[in-house]
C-alpha cells in the first residue's frame, strides 16, 4: 500500500517537527477573522487566553499570564531581561542549544551571568547545582530549559527547582517544548511549588497546538511586582506589559490578533481533548509507537530512555554515509516533514511527535520511512 | 436604507483602524496551511517576501530586507539597537507617541540619546534639525517617524533626510504606517537616496494589508555590514538575523509561518492592484471621501490639510460632552470599528482608511456615522 498522502502539495504535509507543527483545520479556520486590537473582541480574547493558560497551570491565583508577541525565544529573552535586576547575576544551566541561547541573551543584554554546561545527552544534576549555588553566592537567579529540543532530553525540573529553592535563589524556566505535554501540579513534572518557579515561558505553537507568533510568560505575581525598570528593552518588558494589561486588558503594542484567535481555538480544543493529562497520554503513545517503529527500522535514539522526553527524539544517523538531505526530501515527497539534527557532537536528525497527530499519522510516517529505507539510504 | 452590515457578528466587521486592519478573504485564506520552519517551502516563502519588499523599495541592490518576528514596535527597537553603536548617540525626533516610544526604547537599552520635541500637530522643521545637528556634534544617528499614527501627521521625510545627510549623520526611519501608502523613488515621499535612509521599518499589517505578527527592516547593506555586535538584545539583533538569513535562508528562531503566508498573499495582491501607486491612489480617494463626509457631518480634523496623511485622520471631539465610548459602541453594533484618540493635548478619535476597503466601504461607514449622529452623540 503506497503511503504517499493523497494530496501532498504544499500544506497537506504532516509536520513531525517541534513547532510550527501540524495544527487542526479548525485552529487554522479561527484565523479567518479580522478583529480590532483595541476592540472589546480583542480584550475578551486576550482575557480568555490568559485565563485558560492559568487554568492549565493549576488555576492558581498567585500567578499571572503575560503575552509577548514573537516566538518562544522572544518570551525567554523577555523573561531574563525583566526578572534579573541590574545588580543580579544569572546562572544558566546548559545542555543544548536553547540553554546556550539564554547565555547569549544574557551576554547581549550586558547581564552578569555564569554558565554551567553539561553534555548534551545528560540531564543536569540537582546535587551538583546545589554545590555550585553554595559556592557562588553572587548568583541571584537560575535559568533552565525543561525539555531541550536540541536532543529531546528532559531535565529534572522539579529536583532542579528544589535545589534552587533550598539555596534561596529565584527560578526561571523555559518550558516552551514541555508545557501542555507534561502534567502540572504537586509532585508532577511541572510543579510551581516544589522549587518555586517565578517565571515559566510557554509558546503558542508547541504542545497547545496553536500557530507561531506569540509567547506567554506565566509569572508569579509576587515576583513580577518587584521588576519595574529591570528590563533592558522596551518591547520585551514583561513588567510594563503586565501593568498595561492589568489596567486596560490591552497589549502595549499591536498584538498578533490572528495568531491569538488560533491559540484560543487551540486552548478550547485542548480542553475538549481532556486537558494536559489526555494530551500527554496521546503524545506518550505517539512517542512509544514512533520509537518502537524506528528501532525496528534500525534507528537508535541519542538520549537514553530514562531521560528521553515524549515530545521530540533525536536519532543517530544510521551510518556515516547517511544523506539526511536525501532522506528528508524523500519523506517530504511522501507528505511528511521531519527535522534536522542540532546536537553538536554527533550526527542526528529529529522527529517530533507533538501536534494534531495520532497513532494513524505516526504509523503513516513509519511506513513512509520504511519505504525510503527499503529504497536505500 | 439601514447601514448595518448583513452579518455584523464578530469578524464580519470592517476595521477602519491603522492595523490590524481589514484584510482580503484570500489573505486570510492563505493561513490555512502548516509549513515547516526549516523546510524549502519556508525558505522559498521568505525569499519571495524579501524580494517583493525590495521590489516595492525600488528594486535596489544596495538594500537588504530583514524580517523580525513581532509587531512594528519590535522592528523599530531592533533597528535602533542594531544600528546605533555602543559609542553612538541617537537623536529622536518626536511629535507623537511613536516618536516618544523610540526615546523610551533608547532609554531602556541604555543608549545615549537626545530628544527633539515638536507639537503633535506640527511636522518637524528640517532647517531647525540642521541647526541642531550643527550644534550637537556628538549625535551620530537621527530617527524619525514618517507618518505619526498618533495624529495622522505626515513628516517631510525627504527634507529631513537631506538635512541628516548634509550633516553626515545616519538616518533611521519608522515607515510602519507609510510604506505601501506613499510612492518610493527619486523625488518621491520615500526617497532612499535624497537623505540616504540606512534603515526603514515596515510592518506586515499596514498598507501592504497583511495580518500582524512580523516586521521587516529594509537596510542598506553597507550600513548593516558594520553593525556586528551592536545589538543590546539577542532576539532583536538585525545583524545576526541578516547574516543567518543570508547564509541559510532561515530565521534564527521560529518564524510566524502563517503570518508570513498571509503577507506573501498580501504582496501578490498589492502587485495585482498595480503596486504602490495604485494603492496610494485608492487610499487618497478613501481619505478624500472620508474627510469630505466627516466635515459634512460637522467633524473637524486635528491636523491641517497640508500635513495630513491619507492613512489615518484624527478628528476633534465635536463637543465637550461627546461620549466616544458610546459613539464607538454604536458604530461597532453597525459593523464598523474605528479607533480611539492618542493625541495628548486635545480630545480626538481616529479613523484610518487603509486596508481592504474602498469607496463603498467608506460610504457605508459615513452612513453609519450619520445615523449615530442623528440619534444624538
Amino acid at each position: 500500500m503506497p503511503t504517499t498522502r493523497p494530496e501532498n502539495r504544499t500544506g497537506d504535509r504532516l509536520l513531525f517537527t517541534p513547532g510550527p507543527l501540524t495544527t487542526s483545520p479548525t485552529v487554522r479556520e479561527a484565523m479567518r477573522v479580522d478583529i480590532g486590537s483595541w476592540d472589546r473582541d480583542c480584550i475578551d480574547l486576550v482575557a480568555d487566553i490568559r485565563s485558560r493558560l492559568l487554568q492549565l497551570a493549576g488555576g492558581r491565583d498567585d500567578l499571572t499570564c503575560i503575552p509577548i508577541p514573537g516566538s518562544g525565544t522572544t518570551g525567554v529573552e523577555a523573561m531574563l531581561g525583566t526578572a534579573v535586576p541590574r545588580d543580579g547575576k544569572l546562572l544558566v544551566l546548559i545542555n543544548g542549544a536553547y540553554g546556550r541561547r539564554m547565555a547569549l541573551m544574557a551576554d547581549r543584554m550586558g547581564m552578569a551571568h555564569r554558565c554551567h554546561v553539561d553534555p548534551e545527552n545528560q540531564p543536569h544534576d540537582p546535587a551538583e547545582l546545589a554545590r555550585l549555588l553554595e559556592e557562588d553566592r553572587s548568583i541571584s537567579h537560575v535559568a533552565v530549559v525543561h525539555c531541550e529540543t536540541t536532543s529531546g532530553l528532559l531535565n529534572p525540573l522539579r529536583e532542579i527547582g528544589l535545589a534552587v529553592a533550598r539555596s534561596g535563589r529565584r527560578f526561571l524556566v523555559d518550558a516552551i517544548s514541555s508545557f501542555g505535554a507534561y502534567a502540572v501540579g504537586a509532585g508532577q513534572p511541572i510543579d510551581f511549588d516544589a522549587g518555586p518557579i517565578d517565571y515559566l515561558v510557554v509558546s503558542a505553537n508547541k504542545a497547545i497546538e496553536g500557530v507561531p507568533g506569540c509567547a506567554f510568560v506565566l509569572a508569579r505575581i509576587e515576583a513580577i511586582r518587584r521588576c519595574e525598570g529591570n528590563s533592558r528593552s522596551f518591547s520585551l518588558d514583561l513588567y510594563d506589559q503586565w501593568q498595561h494589561m492589568h489596567e486596560s486588558g490591552l497589549f502595549r503594542y499591536t498584538p498578533p490578533t490572528h495568531v491569538l484567535l488560533a491559540f484560543r481555538q487551540a486552548l478550547v480544543e485542548m480542553q475538549e481533548e481532556g486537558g494536559i493529562e489526555s494530551r500527554a497520554a496521546r503524545y506518550r503513545e505517539n512517542h512509544r509507537l514512533l520509537n518502537e517503529g524506528m528501532r525496528r527500522l534500525g534507528f537508535r535514539e541519542y538520549i537514553r530512555p530514562e531521560h528521553q522526553s515524549h515530545v521530540i527524539t533525536a536519532y543517530h544517523h544510521p551510518h556515516k554515509d547517511f544523506d539526511f538531505r536525501r532522506f528528508y526530501d524523500r519523506l517530504h515527497a511522501k507528505g511528511y516533514i521531519i527535522y534536522p539534527g542540532k546536537v553538536t557532537e554527533v550526527d542526528t536528525f529529529r522527529i517530533a511527535n507533538i501536534g494534531h497527530v495520532g497513532p494513524d499519522e505516526v504509523r503513516g510516517l513509519l511506513a513512509a520511512i520504511e519505504e525510503v529505507v527499503a529504497e536505500g539510504i
